[in-house]
């Protein structure tokens, strides 16, 4: 059996916190803990480490709403936000920061699930974008770093460009390390040395 | 003055689709118009060129579903969606489809223009991405283009480098280009008469 997900539940209202895990024990078998105060609230989450956070702001002053988007912090799991009020201010930083479900105005006990699963279906969703985008950038640094270090070997041994990346490669291929690791060590040493 | 927003609200429910246009009026000045009949979808939107594309579905088939969904096409504009009922295959298929707003059992008048301005938010977040994402493959696909050009003119005339690359560069100033279609043209060349 797999554990069951852990939902870190943010609301400064009792009430309506209740409400929430009411609406979340009944559809699926959950870790629930609730977070009513907002102080310190990145280092709390830290110490949860929840699998989805559930955040319910009510009518958040803007100070509080960017503590709580702050605490946040870079977005490696779901988060559904509940306000009743809000800006478009408010709204776009939410999404922004990674906010997979900002709902305004409709905290409703028979909501709470499909709320939470269109998040989990949304961050999914944008992390393969994250990841395609990420593995692209990679590529294109890698191949930067190539070309310098191919350049400083052309340079430095009088070597054509087949033969220099021939040289990256057979270092590579005998230390067991990747062409482009190769390749940085290379540009770093040169850096230091010439 | 800047023309209103076209919102092209798609409900084949007459009811719901009067409820829509009624909360869509009180907010904002929109130029609105409603399909009905989802035959035919994709053409009706090609001639309407809605900025925003709002669909009510109550409880879709999973036919009717994926045909509203196929019609919509590549994700150019905000689009957001209300349904009753729904599984996870189909709020995940929306999602993947680029539906900026997937909202379950959550169709109320005094709810529509915030879902419709998170849309556009999370539309335009998604968006900024996307274009990161284009720009960075481009980046990278130009940079094999140009280094596979450098090396056909290299072999072919016997360049260092940094010669071959000159050689590029100023072929496309002189021909108000950029180095990466002059590489372009000199690559399908060399395949073509070599």
């Amino acid at each position: 059996m797999t554990e069951p997900l852990h939902i870190v539940v943010i609301d400064p209202d009792k009430e309506r916190a209740f409400l929430i895990v009411d609406g979340l024990r009944e559809t699926m078998d959950y870790k629930i803990s609730v977070i009513g105060e907002t102080l310190g609230l990145a280092r709390k989450l830290r110490d949860l480490e929840p699998d989805i956070i559930l955040i319910d702001l009510e009518d958040p002053s803007r100070d509080s709403f960017e503590q709580v988007i702050t605490a946040l912090g870079p977005s490696e799991r779901p988060v559904a936000m509940f306000v009743d009020q809000t800006d478009d201010k408010m709204m776009r930083a939410a999404i922004d920061a990674g906010v997979s479900a900002y709902v305004v105005n409709g905290l409703r006990k028979d909501r709470i699930k499909p709320v939470l699963e269109t998040a989990i279906a949304r961050f999914h969703s944008f992390g393969r974008m994250k990841a395609e985008l990420e593995a692209t950038k990679t590529a294109l640094a890698e191949r930067k770093t190539i070309d310098r270090a191919k350049g400083l070997l052309m340079k430095a041994r009088g070597l054509s460009e087949e033969e220099a990346y021939a040289v990256l490669r057979k270092t590579a291929m005998d230390q067991g390390r990747r062409v482009s690791e190769v390749a940085d060590g290379l540009v770093t040493a040169a850096g230091l040395l010439l």
